[in-house]
C-alpha cells in the first residue's frame, strides 16, 4: 500500500482490503469509464414454479445460498438499532464454520456489537459499511483485520451497481413478505418503512435472501423488493423492532442554542429567496434539523407558500406538512418513526425513493441536486467550508456518511451546527477528516452568526439587507476559539490505516489512520 | 444460413441478420450461462444539474442521443393503434440521412404503414419485434431487408436483459412526464394506462428519450419509468390516441358459439376444482376470454369465492370485479381500455406489472407460472396440442406473440377456439407454424366439446363426472373436418425465410417461409 496527496491534499492509500483506488480528482473531475456489474443470467427452470421459495432456517438459506470462505454478505439498516437479523445470521454462518467473510451491511449499529467476536474468531475478516458506535470504535483502534470503507448511501449504490464490491449473498429484513420473495417495509408488525437500502443488494448480488416476520400470500403488494430477485426466503419469529428506528436523534431539539440555530437557518432559507411557491428542501432527523422544519413550516403558513416536495429522513413533522397541504409530496428515502411508516403506506403522495433514485452518482441524474436547500449536520467544519461527518476533533471514527455526502449536491447546502459540543468548538482550520469539499457546502449558521460561503455571491447579495447576522466564518471561528480557550488539541495520528473515506464517484477523499493512546 | 432441425423437429437457422441462434431444445431443457447486458456507467455531473433535460425537437433529441447508421432504436406499443410517435420519429430520422436502422418495437400495428417507405428507402433495415396487419404481410411477403425476429413479452425483456438485443437508442412515449425524465402512463390527456413495456428499454438503452404530451413540474409522480436512466426529454402536441387502446378485440364476443365456448371454459375451470377461494386467473382482451370472465364472475359470485388476484391485459370487466371485491387485485401488464387506466390510476389494488415480473424466464422465477388458469387464443392447434399465434393456415405472419408464450408456464393453460374461422378448420395435425409445445397446453374447448391434454390424468381425473362434453382432441378434429369439407390446404412455402419464432429462453422453436403465390 502506498499513500500518495488527492486532489483536496490528502493522504490516500493506493490499494484497500486487496482493491485498487482512485484518489479524489475535485468535484465533477473523475469521469468513470466501463460497464456496470453485470449479474448472471438465472433461469426461471431453476426456481419452484409455485413461486414458494420459503426454506427451514437462516443456517439452511445460507447452505442453499453456497456460503463459503472469503463471501461477501450484505444488509440493509432500516431498523437502524433495532435490527435483530444479522446477529443469528452471523452466528448460523459460524455454525457452518466458515471463515473470512466481508459483512457489507448499509450500516451498523450499536445492536451489532455481539458480531466483534465473529471479527475475532476471523469468521468475519472485516466490516466494509458505516459504522455507528463499539464496531466504529473497535475499527478506529486499529482492530479489525481490514480497513473501514465509508460510503455514502448513494456511493454504495455506486459501488455495487459499478462492481467494485461484488456480494455473493445479500440477506434482506423484510417487515412483511410473500413465499416468492416479494417484500416490503410498510406493514406488518415490524414496519420499518421502506427497504431501498438493500435495493442493489437485490439486484446485483449472485444469491438474494429475504427473511420475514410476516409471511402473507403472494403477491405481497407493494414488492419495494422484487421476488423476481430473490433466491429463498426465510421465516422468523422477529425480523426487528420498529421502535428503534426512532434513534435519539430523531427528537426535536430542547436546547436554546440550538432553537436559536433552527430558527437562524429557517429564516435565512426565508430571506435568501429560497421559500417560495413549488421549492423543495430536505432535512435529516437531528434535533435542529427537525426544529428548523417546524420554523420553516410556520413561515410557510404565514406567507401562503407551498412546497412541491420535501426530501425525507420522514418524520411526524414532515407527514404533519404533507397533511396539512403544505407540500404536495415527499419523497422519503427511509422513515425515522412511525408516523412515517404509517403515511408512507396510507398516502400516495408519500413516495418511497431508494440510493438510485436519489444519490447515485453513476446515473443519469438523481434527485438531490435538484433541492433548493438542504439541512445537515456535521461534526466539523473547516474555515474554508470543507466538513466533516465521520470522525471527531480527537480522531475517533464514530460516526457514518448516510446520504450527507450526496446532499451536498443541492442547490443551497446549509450546516446548522452548535459553535461547541462539550467545549470543542466545530470550526476549525482543517477539518480532522475531510468528508464533503468546501465549494458544495453554501452556508453555515451557528448561535454565533451566519456564514456564506464566499463563492456564493448570490446568496450573500439576496441576505445582504435581511437584519440576519452574517458574519465572516474566521470571525465566528476566533470568536468561539476565544470563548473555549482555542481551538482543539489534534489527536496523535499514527501511520497505521484504519478506514478510508470515498467520495460520491468511488474515489478516495480522505483516509482515517489510527490514534495513538 | 443453415438450417438445422430442432428439438420440436422444425427447420431452424443457425443464424439470422447476422446473429448466431441457439436452437429450440425442449421446454426447461435450455440451460443460459454467461451474465446480463451490462450498461455504459455514467455520471450525474453530464446531465443537467436542475434536472431539466428538455430539448427542443424530436430530430434534436436524436442528434444529441448520436444517432448514426445501423442503430438500433426501440419503442413501446401501448398506445398501440393509436400510436402517433413513431412516424413522425422516423421521418426525423430520414431528414437526418441515416441508413440502415433496425426498428425494435415491443409490436407494430397497421397506424406504422407509413414506416414502410422507409424500408424501401434503406432508412430502416429490418423491424424486429411483433409485427400486425400491414408491416406483418410486407415482411411475409419477403420485401423486408432482413427476417422479422418474433418474441414474447417476455422473450423481449430477455433478450434485451441478455444482451442478444442491445438498444442504442430507447424512444418512450409518454403520457405524463417531468423535464427529469420521470414518465407515466396513467394520467394525461394521452393516458394509456402504464409503460411496462418500455421498461427493459430504459434500463439498458445506450440513450433513452422520453417523448410527452403533458409535462408536469418534477416529479412526475408515480414514476413507471425513472429519469435516472433518461437523457433526453421531448414535448410534442400528441404522443398517441387513447381510445385507440380499445382495439377490435376486447369488446364482448356476440357470436352464440363463441359464447357457448367461453361459458364451457368456465364451466371446465369450475369443475376441475380450480375455482377455489384465493385462486388466481388471466384472460386476454379477445371476446371470448373476456366472455369466459364474465361467466366466471356469475359463477364466483354464486359460489362465494374469492380471487387472490387477477392477471390483466385490464378491461371493465376485470375491473368490476376488483371493484366488487371478488379478487383482491389485478395484476396488470396492459390496459386494454379507458376503465383499466382509471382503475390503475385510483385503485391501490390495481398494480402495474412489467414483462420482467409477469414474464421473464431468465429471472429468479415470474408470475406466469403462479397462475392457476389461463385463457388464450390461438390460430391454430394441432391433435398433439402443440399451438400457433402468429401465422395462419395460409402461413401469412400476421400476428405477435405478445404474452401467450409466456403464460403457457400456467397451472392449466386453455385455449377456447372456435371449431373453424371462414370454414377453415382451426384443429389440424400440425401446427404451420410451432410457437406453443403441447406439453403445456392443457385444455382446447370449441363448440363441439372440450379436449384435455392426456398428459393432464389430474384434470381428466376431476372432471371425468362433471358431465362437460369431454372429447379426444382427434375425434373433435375429424368431426370438424368432415363439416368444412376436410383439413385447411396447405400453403406453397418457399425456402426463403422471412421471419424465426423465439421461444421464451431466446432458442429459436419455428421459422417462417414466405409463401410462393
Amino acid at each position: 500500500m502506498k499513500l500518495t496527496k488527492n486532489a483536496a491534499g490528502r493522504r490516500v492509500p493506493d490499494r484497500v482490503n486487496g482493491v485498487a483506488q482512485v484518489p479524489y480528482k475535485g468535484v465533477g473531475k473523475f469521469v468513470p469509464s466501463g460497464t456496470k456489474a453485470a449479474p448472471a443470467i438465472r433461469s426461471a427452470q431453476d426456481y419452484p414454479a409455485d413461486g414458494d421459495k420459503r426454506v427451514g432456517s437462516l443456517k439452511e438459506a445460507l447452505e442453499k445460498a453456497g456460503l463459503a470462505d472469503g463471501m461477501t454478505i450484505s444488509s440493509h439498516h432500516h431498523f437502524r438499532n433495532g435490527d435483530m437479523l444479522m446477529v443469528p445470521l452471523f452466528a448460523a454462518a459460524a455454525q457452518l464454520g466458515v471463515k473470512n467473510l466481508r459483512w457489507f451491511p448499509s450500516a451498523a449499529f450499536p445492536c451489532h456489537e455481539p458480531i466483534i467476536k465473529h471479527l475475532e474468531s476471523g469468521v468475519i475478516a472485516y466490516i466494509e459499511g458505516s459504522l455507528n458506535g463499539p464496531l466504529g470504535r473497535y475499527a478506529s483502534e486499529g482492530k479489525m483485520n481490514g480497513a473501514a470503507v465509508l460510503r455514502s448511501h448513494g456511493g454504495r449504490w455506486q459501488a455495487v451497481q459499478d462492481g467494485e464490491v461484488h456480494i455473493d449473498i445479500a440477506v434482506i429484513a423484510a417487515p412483511t413478505a410473500d413465499p416468492f420473495g416479494n417484500a416490503t417495509g410498510d406493514r406488518g408488525p415490524s414496519a420499518c418503512g421502506l427497504l431501498g437500502f438493500g435495493l442493489v443488494d437485490s439486484l446485483y448480488a449472485d444469491k438474494s435472501i429475504v427473511v420475514t416476520d410476516n409471511l402473507v400470500p403472494f403477491p405481497c403488494v407493494p414488492w419495494q423488493i422484487m421476488g423476481q430477485n430473490i433466491d429463498h426466503v426465510v421465516e422468523v419469529d422477529q425480523v426487528g423492532d420498529p421502535a428503534k428506528i426512532v434513534s435519539g436523534t430523531t427528537r426535536l431539539t430542547r436546547s436554546p442554542d440550538r432553537l436559536y440555530i433552527a430558527e437562524l437557518t429557517a429564516k435565512f432559507v426565508r430571506a435568501a429567496g429560497i421559500m417560495q411557491d413549488g421549492f423543495s428542501f430536505q432535512a435529516g432527523a437531528g434535533g435542529t434539523a427537525l426544529a428548523f422544519a417546524t420554523y420553516l413550516r410556520e413561515m410557510m403558513i404565514a406567507a401562503g407558500v407551498k412546497a412541491r416536495f420535501i426530501r425525507g429522513g420522514s418524520t411526524k413533522y414532515l407527514v404533519e406538512m404533507l397533511e396539512e397541504g403544505l407540500t404536495d409530496y415527499i419523497l422519503d428515502g427511509q422513515t425515522f418513526d412511525l408516523d412515517g411508516v404509517r403515511s408512507m403506506r396510507e398516502n400516495v403522495n408519500h413516495i418511497d425513493t431508494s440510493p438510485f433514485t436519489s444519490y447515485n452518482w453513476h446515473g443519469k441524474g438523481n434527485f438531490a441536486s435538484m433541492i433548493d436547500a438542504v439541512v445537515l449536520g456535521a461534526t466539523e467544519v473547516d474555515v474554508h467550508f470543507n466538513a466533516n461527518v465521520v470522525t471527531h476533533s480527537d480522531g475517533a471514527m464514530l460516526h457514518g456518511i448516510g446520504g450527507w455526502q450526496n446532499c451536498l449536491a443541492a442547490k443551497c447546502t446549509i450546516l446548522p451546527i452548535p459553535a461547541f459540543r462539550d467545549r470543542i468548538p466545530i470550526i476549525v482550520d482543517k477539518v480532522t477528516t475531510l468528508c464533503g469539499p468546501g465549494e458544495l457546502i453554501d452556508v453555515v449558521i451557528t448561535e454565533r452568526g451566519i456564514a456564506i460561503n464566499p463563492l456564493r455571491l448570490d446568496l450573500l447579495a439576496a441576505t445582504k439587507n435581511s437584519g440576519l447576522p452574517i458574519r465572516k466564518i474566521e470571525e465566528m471561528k476566533a470568536e468561539i476559539d476565544a470563548l473555549v480557550g482555542g481551538p482543539p488539541r489534534k489527536p496523535n495520528f499514527t501511520d497505521e490505516l484504519v478506514g478510508i473515506v470515498k467520495w460520491v464517484d468511488g474515489t478516495v477523499i480522505d483516509s482515517v489512520f489510527r490514534v495513538e493512546g
